[in-house]
């Protein structure tokens, strides 16, 4: 059984059939797409991001309230603050694990751990680790450049992994990059707890990505991805400068990325922006996706990619060609 | 025993006791290191950089005239083409394995395969593999953006080698900030033939590395490379655009990388770069390093280092903590 040869301590720990989490990815990781996850024996995040509100979460919630299996949270620590009730909600949730990453300030784990909630953060580097590991976070989340969305471009998953595990104790997830069973292999092999999954599940049925996003995902080539502050200087969004995201190559990036000054501010661009967006027009609008982005080739059900992935890494681990 | 846990059906093929080969590191990875990596059973790769010629490859190949085990030779496709005589030396020393990289035309590996001689490439993206597999290239060296010295930027080891081997048929050896046992086990697990090690051995006792650039090398932390044109461009070395050098960051970089067109053809800056080169001053000179820099913390035998990366690699495999 894919379940048995794969659990990690961590996993076992969590109650989880397998060591696989979602990332919470705003505007795609909502309550089915986490059910979905959390049905497979994995932990099912409900991500909110930058558009995320009490409202949303509500809604998401909502459809995870008779879920099998494990729900968690993920919030984007400057979204949390500006919106209140957002954290207190998902406190009041008592999800199997919150996630705040982004920030800087790590005492919202402090209310968490009081509430008896496990908790995790994204790390970028070994000062990062450091720094979460001395703040009591339960599980870092070491997500190197490859992965899709907003995160630090400091270091890929592979050598960040084996710094943070060389330096630090407790349980790390591996993220960014991992796109098939040959990924989850890896990533266990050198010691993860787990396997934090973003693009990889972004284009399944569950997800609450658009039909335009999911149609771009699967054409995408491995080399289709880029680091980029254009959609947020484009969007006013006020990610922190640290946090760029990798997303699509698409025509706004090609006109805009090489000039994000000139952009900020732009009346025009935010307009096409909205407009594309509103038109779910993936040729401006943003797509998030990692480096992984080249193996997703299909609209499938969490649990047959899933099954694909555990088994075959499986294999790969009991069985190897070696 | 280590030998036998890692062994992969590419190094048993070759007969090495190891699925492990230095990076042919120019001006670093000489015939001492290569005899050394060789005696301790993985491939020796003696590497000519960009000051590589006949006179410094009959001299790097005197050393290991008598090496036991398997020596191979690693070029730059520029280089080659500027010294004549360079590459028929290479072929004229039936070295075990013949690598040229960072060129576009593969037509070299005819001429190997002519004489006997087996052939690698370096591979940035799926593109590049299938070109190279298709020029009948016999092992594919998918080298991830982690990696020090030159290289195209494009994708992380990981994605890289999963994309890889999902998309071409034979041997890929994996090469990219692979630093310590954990690397090693991620990299097999996944289905690489091999593993492709630079920054983890170039500070071994073996290597040519100077004194300077070596305590550069421990002293560096994990966030401490950058992939920059700067040094090419100041010392107006032709490396093609596509190949910038992941090298550790020091005051020429903070000075220059963010201006590299104002450096070309600088006399000051060409002058202060040789100056630092013949003074052994890292604090200007490059020094090339990958992300796993982080993990190299002391000058140590090749052998010591493999035995580790090795030993460890077939814990994490065999008695998984999983």
């Amino acid at each position: 059984m894919a379940e048995t040869g794969l659990s990690t301590a961590w996993s076992r720990a969590l109650g989880l059939r397998l060591p696989v989490v979602n990332a919470p990815m705003g505007g795609v990781a909502g309550g089915r797409l986490a059910a979905a996850v959390a049905a497979a024996g994995g932990l099912g995040m409900i991500g909110m991001g930058s558009a995320g509100s009490v409202e949303a979460l509500e809604r998401e919630l909502a459809h995870v309230a008779d879920a099998p299996g494990h729900i968690g949270i993920g919030l984007v620590d400057w979204v949390a603050a500006a919106r209140p009730g957002l954290f207190e909600l998902a406190l009041a949730a008592a999800p199997a694990l919150l996630s705040v990453s982004f920030g800087t300030d790590l005492s919202w784990s402090e209310r968490a751990r009081a509430a008896g909630i496990r908790t995790a953060t994204q790390v970028y580097t070994v000062d990062d680790a450091r720094r979460a590991h001395d703040a009591g976070i339960d599980v870092l989340v070491a997500r190197g450049l490859e992965g899709g969305g907003h995160g630090a471009p400091e270091l890929g998953t592979l050598p960040l992994l084996e710094a943070i595990l060389d330096a630090v104790q407790g349980p790390v997830l591996a993220a960014g990059g991992i796109g098939s069973a040959r990924g989850v292999a890896a990533m266990l092999a050198a010691g993860a707890s787990g396997v934090w999954l973003g693009t990889a599940l972004a284009a399944c049925e569950e997800s609450l990505l658009s039909p335009g996003g999911r149609r771009a995902l699967l054409a995408a080539e491995d080399t289709g991805t880029i680091v980029t502050r254009t959609f947020d200087v484009g969007m006013e969004l006020p990610w922190p400068q640290r946090f760029p995201a990798r997303v699509l190559r698409n025509d706004f990036t090609a006109r805009w990325h090489d000039r994000v000054g000139d952009l900020a501010g732009d009346p025009g661009a935010r307009a096409e922006l909205a407009a594309a967006t509103a038109a779910d027009d993936p040729r401006v609008a943003p797509v998030d996706a990692g480096q992984g982005v080249g193996l997703v080739t299909a609209v499938r059900p969490v649990a047959e990619v899933l099954a694909e992935m555990c088994s075959g890494a499986v294999r790969l681990l009991d069985h190897p060609s070696r």
